[in-house]
């Protein structure tokens, strides 16, 4: 098996939603660099009837609308030319022996293959047991890879029974769940700040660092995902997969390597000492109107929003308070994570009564503006000892000026293709993110569940998410997207 | 002795450089914003015979320049009515005899004087003395105190002699012996930046700090100042106050308050600390073409740069070189302080063979442009592992927009009209620093001094400095000018 082989990419949902808006511009962009293996192929897989050409105008709407005034027409018609479509229901053994022929007939020979199962999740398992039946898992000279999208199971129980639906048919290491929040490079890069750096490890533990916060907040409402989100929530919707994925990145122990496994075992390891999350730490919210919204049940107790004090129980961190929060509805759309450092022990400067030192924050920006804020304390000008709040800024799309930040499905899909799992949810760590969120989802069920608070639309959400945090003093914290570039 | 007694100023030097580019534009601009004690005088004594007119023309032209476009006219009248003119010889009591008249003349009841020697150090002693027997230092109802410009002292003899003449007429708390690089607002930012955050008193000792520079350079040549230069050189004109004064920001304890005498405690402890620089460690140079200068003798021997590794001698210091220089005739004109960390202990990420990672690197910059920047690395974008050196920044002028930053003076001037020393060098601060210094003008007079390498103006200096570096495979850091605002 070699990188070198040709490839093909099978796209089962090849004219959905997410293939269009994400996946073939990405692999369109991918090829513009010339960073996709030659020769390609690449199958778009629905269950309609539809021609190659028919297919190939549903996505280059698509990828104009992504590339904008760049969409290079010429360039699109070569790539497109590699496009084919196959019609498929996943549920039949049938339409994958047809796929099959059909593979054996565009590839001539062998080949690497990518399945990315980019379908609603109830047909992740008949797929994936329909690729085995058909033999379409079986790896030749050429690799079979597995790429599969969120949600993976609905709890822990549906998680496992999908992990084992998947490890039957593809060895772990050919397994790819996709969290596309790892694929930012601001979520990459909180690696890097903390293990390329020296000033950062010795201030990263419970000796220095007062709380941290991790807000993902949209302002969207759920629009034309209402039917799935009211099934699913706001746990099962971001708090499973990307806030937990991102609190491991920033509470992780420094691995020996950069190697996916070894990076992947220190982040299991702290999902595995979060303590149980006391129900009564836990927010959770409803959107004002969200109950008009067509699909969702008029008595709905489903959550827009949630928080949560998460603590992780292990030398690090012991005594800090990790508070996620994410949200739809909301007042903005952006993704931070914010690292309060406590006070300085001693104060040798004459405040005026009552009022405190600022601590010192750093702001991780994931969107929009990617960048990292360090807050920090300066001498107000041409006073004698006032101090100001002073931001040291650093800012992606400034710095590196020559460089579009690339969308997450251009690195992912192509460390997919390299074989690279680093940014790839392993099984593991998915089943410890569900033992995290399956006993608040339980919880929230039962007697002891918080009320479901109303909040507006537009707001930062329920004045409860503010109590959570104000019980110890502590206050939610926003620093980026004032200072954006 | 109250702050609220009217005041005179006196400025011995009344109408000299110092007083007309620096003394007269600060107490304008204090005028102008109001926070001069009223009412005041402001009397310039000098030699020459001249009316207070005379006196007042000399003055605006300095002040004048100072202000640029923002020069106001009338407030200048205003302020200038308070200005008179006293002839008067530094050596001969009877003029002091008349000085005291003229000033209880003008006072018209008790009143609180500033003496401000800014004058030439040989008339240092003479005019201490003359207001000794003139009864001119006595305070009464009004403090009486004294201002003194460096030089302070030729070497460590000479400074204990003129510590001892003017302790005999002056209290300590009442001496005000200015080195106008504390003054400025990125200087006294150092123990705000240190002491009131938490983020950087953990990372600032050994364990995690590699070295410390500090660099004073200008890019003007001796100039006017030839005469006095040569018999100074670089040591005299800028290592004994200058860079050893920023070496006790740097490096000193956290005082246990901002008061004058615990932070001077703190500085001059350090100062103690500092082990006897051994004298192949230093490096001297002179600009060619210096010795053409007018007044410079044709075989001068004097450094007008110099590099030294100084090394302290304590808990927190053990092992890490500071490295100090400043010269004329260099490549630009610019002052800051680098503190250089450490690289990471291990090394996760794959780097290409032989490449190291880049240390972080704080710099503070004093001037041209007042800041800080953190230099750190994060993620190339689009890259698998590969990191880039970026910096966090802050700028002065930028984040204090409405505040223009005043002049040092305006600051010294303040403190010692309000008593307060904190920014003044204490007696024991001055002698400690010539105990530093002294040793190694005596080295550069041996049979073992380093030899006087000339270099070439508009140069960074000798490659003797490099070299100094460069035995520990260290190299001198730049990192301010390049990032101006």
């Amino acid at each position: 098996m070699s990188d070198s082989n040709p490839i093909t990419i099978v796209i089962f949902g090849g004219s959905g939603d997410l293939a269009r808006r994400k996946l073939f511009p990405a692999l369109f962009n991918l090829y513009g660099k010339e960073q996709l293996p030659t020769p390609f192929h690449i199958v778009g897989a629905a269950s309609s009837p539809r021609s190659d050409e028919e297919l190939r105008t549903i996505l280059c709407k698509g990828v104009m609308e992504a590339a904008g005034q760049d969409f290079d027409e010429e360039q699109w018609s070569a790539f497109a030319q590699q496009i084919v479509y196959a019609q498929i229901d996943l549920t039949q053994p049938r339409d994958f022996a047809r796929l099959k022929e059909q593979l054996q007939t565009l590839e001539q020979g062998s080949a690497n293959r990518l399945y990315h199962l980019a379908v609603d999740p109830e047909y992740f398992m008949p797929a994936v047991n329909n690729l085995q039946a058909s033999g379409l898992h079986q790896a030749d000279a050429g690799w079979r890879r597995l790429v599969i999208e969120k949600p993976f199971g609905h709890d822990l129980a549906s998680a496992q029974e999908l992990n084992q639906c998947i490890e039957a048919v593809f060895p772990e290491g050919e397994v790819f769940r996709i969290d596309h929040y790892l694929g930012k490079e601001t979520a990459q890069n909180i690696l890097f700040l903390r293990f390329a750096n020296l000033i950062f490890e010795p201030l990263w533990n419970a000796n220095y660092i007062d709380n941290v916060q991790i807000s993902v907040v949209e302002n969207v409402d759920v629009g034309e995902r209402a039917r799935y989100y009211d099934h699913s929530g706001v746990l099962r919707d971001m708090f499973q997969n990307h806030l937990l994925q991102l609190l491991s990145l920033i509470a992780m122990e420094p691995p020996a390597s950069f190697d996916a496994d070894a990076v992947r075992d220190e982040k299991v390891k702290v999902l595995k000492s979060i303590l149980p999350v006391a129900i009564d730490e836990t927010v959770r919210g409803q959107y004002h109107g969200y109950r008009q919204a067509q699909y969702v049940a008029a008595d709905s107790q489903t959550a827009t929003y949630a928080a949560l004090k998460v603590q992780i129980d292990n030398w690090r961190w012991q005594g800090v308070p990790f508070y996620l929060r994410s949200g739809k509805g909301l007042a903005e759309k952006s993704s931070e994570i914010v690292i309060e450092f406590k006070r300085p022990p001693h104060l040798m400067f004459a405040l005026p009564p009552a009022q405190k030192l600022t601590p010192n924050i750093l702001y991780i920006c994931i969107q929009p503006d990617e960048g990292i804020h360090l807050q920090f304390e300066a001498k107000e000008p041409g006073s004698l000892q006032a101090t100001a709040t002073v931001d040291l800024e650093f800012h992606y799309r400034t710095s590196f000026k020559d460089s579009v930040l690339a969308d997450a499905y251009e690195r992912l899909l192509l460390d997919a293709i390299h074989g690279d799992a680093t940014l790839f949810t392993r099984r593991d760590g998915i089943e410890a993110a569900w033992r995290v969120i399956d006993p608040i989802l339980q919880g929230w069920q039962g007697e002891d569940a918080p009320p479901l608070a109303s909040y507006e639309p537009g707001s930062w959400g329920p004045a409860t998410a503010d109590a959570l945090l104000a019980r110890t003093g502590r206050a939610w914290r926003h620093g980026c997207c004032e200072h954006e570039a």
